[in-house]
């Protein structure tokens, strides 16, 4: 749906540098933009493409304003207004053609009318599925399972017995939901399987990102709240609780009955203990490792990161006598 | 399957010190636990809870009878106690219900008449598959696979061709077994394929998570003994072989031909390199990485847990010229 | 397809020494091959084998001669023989047999008459297949999605709408294609999804592990180059470009924008930031955190491996107070 200028900076509440009727088609990166399409600079990384790009129209900061070359749309944050002004030029429409075949699906469903099923999907006994959701290729829904309305499950998820979706819920291929927890006692030094009894509550906007896995419950629910974006890879342990509108970046792992915030960023690769809490607010940088509770916001970080391998190594050995070390030194000093 | 406490005093080796004639139908939490369910204590941070808990029996031990409010079952392994119970009041019973169709079955199979095969389960040829299974939707069994009695094939599983698995085996959905593993030899500067014609031999009572994946040997067999349990997006590299009645928490990955001793315990995240043997009875705690053998049982860590980004900041900028400081301050010493 | 040695020597560029009719059917380790057999010495952990071997014959460098009690195969580089010799005596055909059923195909497809499709596959409309490809059971392949010729994609595999696979590529079960990026922009504290409209293109002799995950690019291409190979349960962000011949080792996550150089060497669990470049020719040791780009070729390495416990928690204390302590001691060294 094409647009004019005057039409997104209205939509995205930017003020406007140029002509308002420039017909706008396609968003695009700086360096590759042509005629018709809007681009945006929001990452320093990419400003020296600003001056030469071919974009009809270029969202930015006024800072940036004086090396545009073209139109402009102005505002504090160009990321959340090319954010919306993308989301006015593709709304997304493309997953509701898969033939509808080979769908097999249980007793006492109440499956809305309007929902869209594809090949291949198998569907419990008992489960009920809100409407406009769409159910893609392969996904397995066994008994007892709820879906909200407007959900996406794109294909081959599984959603385990006796779990909870709310609204507007868009789950990524493969997606496990509801895998029993890692819940072992030991006795005689062999495991013994803990049933597995709670279940998980997934609340509205929650958006799951491929091959990621949530467990069930042990006794309680794993509940994942109103907002939260979970990127690919992350597993989230059972009894989590992970509060509204945190993001949780890729291979991230959380062990569980941990509690985290509300409106948290969790970087890439961190490793986050069971049974501790996380407060509001608390931004964690990739790789971390958090093994205590976090009592107050702020930004956190572990990790070494890279050097040159002949200098690491050199290092490495240093940290392993880092006490030793350091005691030695501290008594040579005092004795002094 | 409702119980009275004498009953479940006697089944769970624990002394009872109340009513015995106490129904119990359920377990709960501390702080959520109702009349009629019986509840445990055996982390610390649940303590404070016990006072005021609504439960009509709690399993923990003679420290903390004191404390509890009502019946008690007492034990010095509270949480042994508890997943006895729970195994009692919850017989595993959830996943026989799915319809059966859709079903592709190869030749000269050999399926027992009690395995329940579900929806969309594409089965190859010369499978064997031992009494009782469950075979869950989507699941792909290629050639010449062997699955013992008593397993657990949750849903969106894949057994690729000649592995081999036993008796009582979990397998959450997402587990892929038998893919090949990442052998690759380097000429001229680009990658040969090596062909992977090792199997998978999977031992009785092992349970694996979600989106886990486990690469078939190289020549020879990878190998999982008896009792192992692997939790969520686990990797185990080709021809590793992991010693019985060793677990293994989320996220961890284990690279090729390592050995990993019999009951040991390998914390989430955790990396592991090739070609390395660590021995029996080895703890190694979340997010630690181990590139050389491990000789002694005992308890090993690594990693650098987050602190306040702003502290780390300065910490690491001292990491990276820890040698060069540390001879710097030495030879100072020496000098004086 | 057995052979003699002189054939094997031929066509793996070795130099025979011993009997060249000797009949070659298998491969095995030194440990474990018996008459018939071929074996290989590239490992120093494995030298203590060769003495005793059984094997018909052994790949090695002339260094190990000395102590091969049997016909050898001698050059300078023993892997690369044998991967040519295993891929001789073991042609891949093992993935043509699956009976084909419930096979759901949508409108204007173009899938190449040798194409072999599995049971349970699903194949939205506009899909391009070309000669030779195999496409396993519980495959989906959503709209507008071209797959080259000779690819196997070995089942329960996820390739989303409008991605392009080029020829010989290998994907393993549970791997995804083209799913959305983690693109958010944030607003009062809320997430805005940002629609994802750029693709992923594969090149040529690719393979992608188990599980792995490669998302779509956000508004140009996500790009991975002729001759990759990425281990299991690997997540590459949207927009990334992975340079040709790279190798990513398992469990490796490469964050958004980022570009990885040609002939790289990334090992197991590493986490590389976005919006970096990493040069051609670097290697990266397992479970490093890039958070910067890396300029010049060569290895770079981060992390802490393990110690025991006890020392460990000792140093973890000192590597807190690290930018203090030194402070402290160089005040002193100062004064004094």
């Amino acid at each position: 749906m094409p647009s004019t200028l005057e039409e997104l900076a209205k939509l995205s509440g930017t003020k406007l540098v140029g002509k308002s009727d420039c017909k706008i088609n396609a968003v695009n990166t700086l360096k590759s933009a042509n005629e018709g399409e809007i681009s945006f600079l929001s990452n320093r990384h990419y400003t020296s493409f600003l001056k030469n790009t071919r974009a009809s129209a270029v969202i930015l900061t006024e800072n940036d304003l004086a090396n545009c070359p073209t139109n402009a749309l102005i505002t504090d944050n160009p990321y959340l207004a090319y954010a919306k002004i993308a989301i006015h030029l593709y709304p997304d429409n493309n997953r509701k053609s898969l033939r509808q075949d080979n769908i097999v699906t249980g007793e006492n469903c109440k499956i809305d009318s309007s929902v869209s099923i594809s090949a291949n999907v198998t569907i419990g006994n008992n489960v009920t599925v809100g409407s406009n959701t769409y159910i893609g290729p392969g996904c397995v829904i066994e008994d007892n399972v709820t879906v909200g309305n407007n959900c996406l499950l794109i294909a081959n998820i599984t959603l385990c017995h006796d779990i909870k979706l709310g609204d507007e819920i868009i789950l990524h291929p493969g997606v496990v939901i509801g895998s029993d927890g890692f819940g072992l006692a030991q006795e005689n030094k062999q495991w013994l399987k803990i049933p597995q009894i709670g279940s998980v509550i997934v609340s509205d906007k929650v958006e799951i990102g491929a091959n990621s896995t949530i467990d069930r419950g042990a006794i309680e629910d794993t509940i994942i709240e109103t907002g939260v974006k979970i990127d690919n890879q992350v597993q989230i342990g059972h009894n989590v609780i992970v509060g509204e509108h945190t993001a949780i970046a890729g291979c991230t792992g959380i062990a569980g009955s941990t509690i985290v915030g509300k409106r948290c960023m969790i970087g890439g690769a961190v490793g986050i203990s069971g049974h501790i809490e996380i407060v509001d607010d608390v931004v964690i940088t990739a790789m971390s490792g958090v093994s205590n509770s976090i009592k107050s916001p702020g930004v956190y970080s572990a990790g070494i990161p890279v050097t040159e391998n002949k200098i690491w190594r050199r290092n490495i050995v240093r940290f392993r006598q880092l006490d030793e070390l350091i005691k030695k030194i501290m008594n040579k000093l005092d004795n002094d």
